[in-house]
């Protein structure tokens, strides 16, 4: 990640570079950023993740007019942190479709589009949706080879079971983009296996094909026109 | 939560009592804390919390030296935020047996007994498993009465897939206690059915056989104690 910031540069007004990634909810993939690049994040970053999150769904998931959410502890507008509140004030004023808080548990049930948070919880909330999925799928291979006649049941399900495991498996999803560079990097897992590279690799040639990084700086530039 | 801590007051030294949660871990259940009570804390509460963590996983689960870790975006140390880097330097310096920074992968996974981190990434982390798992479970259930043949198999595999439920069923561990009030409280989920409610009040029971109230007291006023 360094290293793309380094050699692409930051689009002009980004303040700093998120990770997005994509959720596989109940409504089709979502996009939540930032997923872990930014520990510390104060309001502007998380008002520029919403724009750039905007931007990308427009132009990579076709969605006209993407719902933004910011991830917090609560649906309520007095639920969340000293930054989420500053943060909810800012996304409200900025003209994008904001439908405000959401919390963890709407994460892969949908009604957003793209989710923002800054990338402790982003990360945190990633790897807890991770960790659930591997635990109830080792729970599942355990309990389905535990006598003979659950292997005969397993055997009768098993290419529902494997829909499943391909709908959580993030390498099905390819790569997170990296937000807020001029150019296209796309940030893989660490054990990101060839069918994540492939994946990735296609993410990118989207990215190009959609001129998504002309339409992000057009998009920050006016915000930061506007304000300057 | 607020009518527990009027009613009861906080025990001396705790800044704000802290909500506790067990999570089904593949070693057992484990405590995080805190699961939502504050979404804005600092490094001292989290020591409060690290040390509250303890004696409950002393007095309640039965391991005699608990090990404490801290919620981050990754495991080594120089990972988290400006809050977490604090907070580990002071409960690593607190006698308690500290084991570091763990992420939100290691959360159902285990090799920690006590997960300290603050109201809004504990809530949100703990949001996030349900939506997992709620997400998986519906799956499941699609899937596996996609067709008559899987319905067979489904019927086969039956007593499994009840086990898993049950196994990430939070009504299935009850209630989580109210840390750091004086006096034992259990806070239930808002849909909690009436077998989460019988569970809360077993909690509940052990809370005050265990005598976990004055092992709280004593823990906090000894640090208290060598700070003045």
């Amino acid at each position: 990640m360094t290293a793309a910031t380094l050699l692409l540069g930051r689009i002009r007004g980004v303040a700093r570079p998120a990770i997005g990634t994509l959720l596989p909810t109940a409504e089709g993939p979502r996009l939540m950023l930032d997923a872990g690049a930014n520990a510390d994040c104060d309001a502007d970053m998380l008002l520029q993740f919403a724009l750039m999150g905007d931007v990308y769904a427009r132009c990579m998931l076709d969605l006209p007019q993407p719902r933004i959410a910011l991830l917090a502890n609560g649906t309520e507008e007095h639920k969340g942190s000293a930054l989420t509140h500053e943060a909810f004030a800012k996304i409200a004023a900025s003209g994008l479709h904001f439908i405000g808080n959401r919390e963890g548990r709407d994460l892969l049930l949908g009604g957003y589009d793209v989710m923002v948070t800054d990338g402790m919880s982003g990360n945190i909330a990633l790897k807890s949706l991770e960790s659930a999925a591997t635990r109830i799928m080792s729970m599942l291979k355990r309990e389905l080879t535990a006598s003979l006649w659950r292997k005969v049941g397993a055997a009768l399900v098993k290419q529902g079971l494997a829909r499943i495991k391909r709908m959580m498996d993030y390498q099905e999803y390819g790569g997170a983009p990296l937000f807020g560079v001029r150019g296209v990097s796309v940030v893989c897992h660490g054990s990101s296996g060839e069918r994540a590279i492939f994946r990735a690799l296609d993410v990118a040639a989207k990215c190009l094909e959609s001129g998504l990084v002309g339409e992000l700086s057009r998009s920050l530039e006016a915000v930061a026109g506007a304000e300057a």
